[in-house]
């Protein structure tokens, strides 16, 4: 017997037929020993739906009393699915209760829309466990030490789901999708991409960040942080399908290294086309000049993600990096407006038709020559690099969009992902 | 400067466009320098929709983890109109605030789906008030000592109103509702009724319970407890109408009798034609009859309104009550079957062709000579009484239901209720 988190998106809660079929499939769990906690989204479409009335009533404002009461309009959406689910578990012959994050509760921050959670209260629900009855939390809200009602942010349901199995230090989190795992890349560019049967918290980090939007990526580091063992698997197969098959279905995201399992050296291909490249040249070479550049694109809300800056040659210095593609027109001006003249640089150039492909693998910290091997395949399809960037499991290329399916197969068959 | 409590339906809320209409006119209000507190219900239809997917997942049971569960989902309702005002509001530059039961709270005893309002505090809402915000607090639900979700059932609203008024000591408690005060009778009855400035909570206690539906009649119970004045008033004129006409339009429910206005004898003309009238006839005069014959009734969850039991003659009585016209069938075969066998009576009668018609006056307390004047009106049409049953400020006859037009229309000429 196991305490088994199970998490349904919004799309397995769309309709009342789809919450029967999460009723059928967590009884078949409960059925078989397990103590069963379960995290619903809203019905699909419920949370538009109620941000596009708010939207009607006034355009979004970043204040703090507007984005409260945004929370609250939201959070009924999970608090609704919750219960009917909880509905549909009774009329599957089992006793079953939902709370909604202030009941549990679920602690946070008072960042409305956006809040962390600190704590999670599991006396409630383990009194429940005990007794015998499943027990339904909602998913993507909490509430604060001042008793409003938080919600964690799009997707916020995998944290909520990965924080209440860490607080009760659950066996293993089951994330159920609309996919069936975590693949060594996209199938719609290689169509021999494999299903992952592990990934390391690591490698899934990397994976997530970079677009396989499998989970949300605070879920990843929530279930890093405290060890929780966590599942991503179909929602789409039949409810009635062998409990030990679905148990071991989709992927594990894994914390500890497997001894006895040889560690794939890369384990998967990732990119993103969602990019554009901006340059500052001929920079003098002085302390305090990334801060300069940085802070300014900062300052103007901008995100950055690969940060390059080379050795400098004759006292100047090259400094690029990334940012989203919405943004380059408005980095691009800014940099000439403010940061060339007060640097004293001598030109921006920037290119919004790129992409970045990265190879990820945990094996890569003690293997030797991953990096090179890369190259290697990449030059082999005449495929020039614009910018690399490397870290302890992963290693991106700036590229042209144009060759980007042609790099992500190039580099899945040359470190062999097509193969089981 | 008072403090005023709006109540508004979900015909009121059933729009952006309506909720925003709300908005506006809360906001007359507020920038008149008044407090204001504002209840509203659930967007219209919005209730049946969450109970429609509740039923498609299971019938309803009586149990109470099922009606606990009833309760988590339909409170969202309130929850997301709430919250929607509070954004209406501030998008007409005033802060506001929403607050679900729980919040407040509002606390209830456990009975899900019928709860019962045992306190509120008031400490949160006054704070904001005094900090110049405008507070919506969800009506309909509450919270119980166990901190689970409950709600008053259909209409509550009013309740939660009413009540929040009676813990705020508000100077005035405003049902916005779609008829635009309390009337003499029935307007599609009597063309010529007339709307009621003032009425008291009496007699607006026996209005209602009548069939007279504009309030729930445990808003008007409470509303008298605590001496809350309330006026029921139409939310369909326009909101930016002069806000002292506003104020005195509709109906005033008082609790003290003005000295300085000449009490009319006869406020109104209420009637039902939902009833049945039973009798059994020839029963044994001997104490414990109106037990026997009531507990059975009342044990079959049947419930009786007006019950008549005249003087006995040669030791024989009859004993007459009237049933909701759906429960009369039952009734029946229950006498004869059970009643009548154990209590040696001579028969069973009844007839479910019957109306109630009601004269309803605070000022009957103190006028002799009201319920002859009542009786000869509707002998002058030549209606047969068949039983009478009064109450202080009450007089009912039970007629032919083919007279109750008719019978209506006399008594409301009769005591001059058609001359303002």
């Amino acid at each position: 017997m196991a305490l088994i988190v199970h998490k349904y998106g919004g799309t397995s809660m769309g309709s009342t037929e789809r919450i029967r079929n999460v009723a059928k499939r967590v009884a078949k769990w409960a059925r078989a020993g397990h103590q069963m906690v379960v995290v619903p989204s809203a019905m699909s479409g419920e949370t538009n739906r109620l941000l596009a009335l708010a939207k009607d009533l006034a355009p979004p404002r970043p204040d703090t009393a507007y984005n409260r009461e945004l929370d609250m309009l939201a959070a009924t959406g999970e608090q609704a699915s919750s219960a009917l689910l909880a509905i549909a578990l009774q009329a599957e012959g089992l006793e079953a209760v939902s709370y909604a994050g202030w009941q549990v509760p679920i602690k946070t921050n008072s960042a409305y829309t956006k809040a962390r959670i600190e704590s999670i209260d599991d006396q409630k629900v383990r009194a429940d466990l005990a007794a015998g009855r499943v027990v339904i939390v909602t998913g993507f809200q909490g509430v604060d030490d001042a008793g409003n009602i938080t919600t964690l942010g799009r997707g916020g349901s995998d944290t909520s789901a990965v924080a209440v199995a860490a607080a009760m230090k659950a066996d293993e989190c089951l994330i159920y999708t609309d996919v069936d795992g975590v693949y060594t890349t996209d199938p719609r560019i290689v169509p021999e991409a494999r299903r992952l049967h592990t990934v390391s918290f690591e490698e899934m980090l990397e994976m997530a960040s970079m677009g396989s939007k499998v989970l949300q990526i605070r879920s990843v580091e929530f279930a890093g942080k405290y060890k929780v063992p966590m599942r991503v698997l179909s929602s789409f197969t039949p409810w009635d399908i062998d409990l030990g098959e679905e148990a071991r279905s989709g992927t594990l995201i894994t914390f500890e290294e497997d001894e006895q399992m040889e560690q794939a050296v890369v384990s998967g291909i990732a990119f993103n086309r969602d990019e554009a490249k901006v340059s500052v040249l001929g920079v003098p070479d002085k302390p305090g000049i990334a801060y300069q550049i940085l802070g300014a694109v900062a300052d103007a809300n901008i995100e950055v993600d690969v940060i390059i800056q080379n050795v400098s040659k004759d006292g100047k210095t090259d400094f690029s990096f990334t940012v989203h593609r919405n943004d380059y027109a408005r980095t691009i001006d800014l940099l000439k407006d403010k940061v060339v003249p007060a640097l004293g640089a001598q030109e921006v150039a920037g290119d919004a038709k790129i992409c970045k492909v990265s190879i990820v693998g945990i094996g890569m910290r003690s293997h030797v020559g991953i990096a090179s091997k890369m190259f290697r395949a990449l030059s082999e399809e005449g495929i020039n690099i614009q910018m690399i960037s490397t870290s302890e499991i992963k290693t991106s290329v700036v590229i042209d969009e144009k060759y980007m399916e042609l790099a992500v197969r190039a580099l899945h068959r040359a470190f062999d992902l097509d193969q089981a």
